[in-house]
């Protein structure tokens, strides 16, 4: 790769975190076009309900931050929700918790290697994209199982 | 955000080209996880078959890094592969057209915002992510097909 490329910058921290949010705002609308009971019982193949899923990703969302920021991992404390509405709430409480906490990130934690809940080995920014890259895999089984109940799934395109 | 955090750099085009080269690698082995009929036939709630899924990446894939590279947005001019075998063969010709090409791209394009194809409008890198964001969405999709055809997927976390 021809050097000056290769070390080119692409993306600032501010931009990471705006990609973030802006999947986060798209999977929110996902977890809203579900009905309520096909939220927490629909499936396919064996595989969890979409409840599950999304509660997967906020259990990767905060307890990430934290970790980058101090090197401390420790696990989501939160009850599961059971409700739709306690699901997107607690959504909305790690929306503006990661906008809060992300920017206080030490500059130097972004490319510093970690082991993350004590066996996930990454750089600060790789595990970032895990989370985003586990969000947007999640959220895709999530379309399907819309689409096999007969319901559009908001558009892919749209994160405002 | 604190002025440092916001601006530090979290990426460099080299880490971006690797981490659409390592999705990649893992939306192959989903390609190789389906018997080559349910591969072009199979599909859940009216949505189209893996192979298309995987088809419309190889139709985002060179033609971005061709468009980011040069201002010019031409759409893939090769054939839709009816075969496992091709559909494989065409994904590993564009692994190795985007390793030749990318480390080409003028720095400036990362971060200029052009409008490809006529209609989509973003800043080069932006155009990068929308690519990898859309296979790991559709590559999720297939996920959720194997698992119904009672098919282990390829593990989320393997990249090489």
């Amino acid at each position: 790769m021809a050097t000056e490329t290769k070390s080119v910058s692409v993306m600032t921290a501010d931009e990471l975190l705006q990609h973030w949010q802006e999947h986060r705002r798209l999977t929110r609308r996902t977890i809203e076009a579900f009905p309520e009971d096909k939220l927490f019982q629909f499936s396919i193949g064996g595989m969890r309900p979409f409840a599950e899923l999304a509660f997967e990703c906020i259990n990767v969302g905060m307890p990430v931050v934290n970790g980058v920021s101090t090197g401390k991992w420790e696990k989501f404390a939160g009850e599961k929700p059971t409700t739709r509405a306690d699901l997107l709430h607690l959504w909305d409480e790690q929306t503006a918790a990661i906008d809060e906490a992300f920017p206080k990130i030490p500059p130097h934690r972004f490319a510093e290697t970690d082991t993350a809940f004590g066996f996930y080995t990454n750089t600060g920014t790789g595990m970032f994209q895990y989370a985003i890259d586990n969000e947007i895999h999640h959220r895709g089984q999530g379309y399907v199982y819309l689409r096999a109940l007969g319901i559009e799934p908001p558009h892919f395109w749209e994160r405002n």
